[in-house]
């Protein structure tokens, strides 16, 4: 309704060339071990995009994934405001998902966002940050009235 | 209905004690950084419980959270199956949720055991870890089908 | 040449019993992703023991390394203060050493003691936190004075 | 001697350059709970450089170091061979060091590329990432043979 929540949708050609970024980046994927290539592209409050692919490491817990990737690019270029992300997979019938460590990095940027939950075929599911991570732990919660007992 | 999943249900004692545990466990948190101190305790299919609390370190993201101490004491003890995980803050007026990579790694052991987010007056909310993480990514999906294009 | 830094010394014996129980634990292992078993025990400073194994996740990055495992449990139950760590993994012909971030992990906690990289065969190499982590970042850097240019 | 080598040397110039960009890029740092901002730039083997900043989180374990940061930019534009990394604090008196885990990403890479330490005046400190990460544990060694027992 109002000019900021219009501004955060986003019209059918920009969601299709959104996921379709997020294809493309999931070429550079480096996932030797898992073999499972991730991309993901988002999309900042003045429509710039950047775009981050998974990097896995030997020791797997410091790999890193592609939408985590993607999102910190864009804070590195001063950008901490968020309309949507696509992420895209290999994964045939599945809608590809976020992990629950990317939703709280999301989530670190607002709950009241898109994630759009692609396949290959292009097809795709929308969700908030907020429905992917519902009673969020966030930023605000470190801040609030403290019992030491 | 089946015996397992009657099982899974924890009496209103059970409860009141798990929590009371991870309450406990949160006074051993090392968090010199936050001052945010976290306990967790997860109990086992055959009642096992398990505590953990936060670890940070001085490079924040090599840090600990407490859900996942739990966990990863539980398995290393031979426990991979779980009916209940309570978590315990310091806040006062919140009910203590766990983080988004928490929630992931709770996920691995399943999706339909149960979180107790509580407060430090012990009252509580019940959640799913389905609940507090819908459309999951978990093991199955790593061995789907996929293209590559 | 001080009481403390002698006690920190283990008897062959101890380092025997150490390095076995780090690949006791190791069969505990949940790794259906790397298929890499690793264990893991910690001496603390009045010789009480922990042991931990890897914990891996459907995301990889979310996983948990033994020795981190092992550390946490300590610092749940009230340690702060640690003689050594005995590491153990199934590669017959490579002492298993410790991951960058477990180096970090180890270090929150002093540079000054003891880690033993094992094989299967009991053969072992030791080395202190610092020598594997040399310049290391630590608690003190976070406090240190700063230049806002 | 040899060319390759030769050509991962940095002249006196481009260092200082280096240094400088990532010493820019610290000023976008994310870091409302560490107050410790960090900025990393990494120079590929045809001397693109890509910058990055640490990116923290609620969850102060889900955030993202610099230097990582840098370096998954750069394997998104498709770059995974490195000459060097320059990294960036606020500390007067302290040549900023990476973490454990930073210097496990970045030896993914390899293990003999450069690691400029940097103050806020430009002064440095040069380390090559095996000297960091010294008896590293690497994509070779999930690989070697292991023995089940
Ligand atoms: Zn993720
Ligand atoms: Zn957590
Ligand atoms: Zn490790
Ligand atoms: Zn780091």
């Amino acid at each position: 309704i109002t000019v900021v929540s219009r501004s955060r949708d986003l019209s059918q050609e920009m969601v299709k060339k959104l996921i379709h970024q997020s294809q493309e980046v999931k070429t550079q994927s480096y996932c030797p071990y898992s073999k499972f290539r991730v991309g993901a592209a988002v999309m900042t409050l003045d429509n710039c995009v950047f775009t981050g692919c998974n990097v896995e490491n030997a020791c797997y817990t410091l790999g890193l994934c592609a939408e985590r990737n993607a999102i910190s690019k864009a804070v590195s270029e001063g950008y901490r405001s968020f309309k949507a992300i696509a992420i895209a997979s290999d994964l045939c019938d599945q809608f590809i998902s976020p992990c629950g460590g990317c939703r709280q990095f999301m989530r670190e940027f607002g709950s009241n966002w898109d994630v759009y939950l692609s396949k290959p075929d292009g097809s795709y599911q929308k969700r908030t940050v907020d429905e992917l991570l519902p009673l969020s732990f966030g930023p605000e919660d470190l801040s609030m009235n403290k019992v030491f007992s």
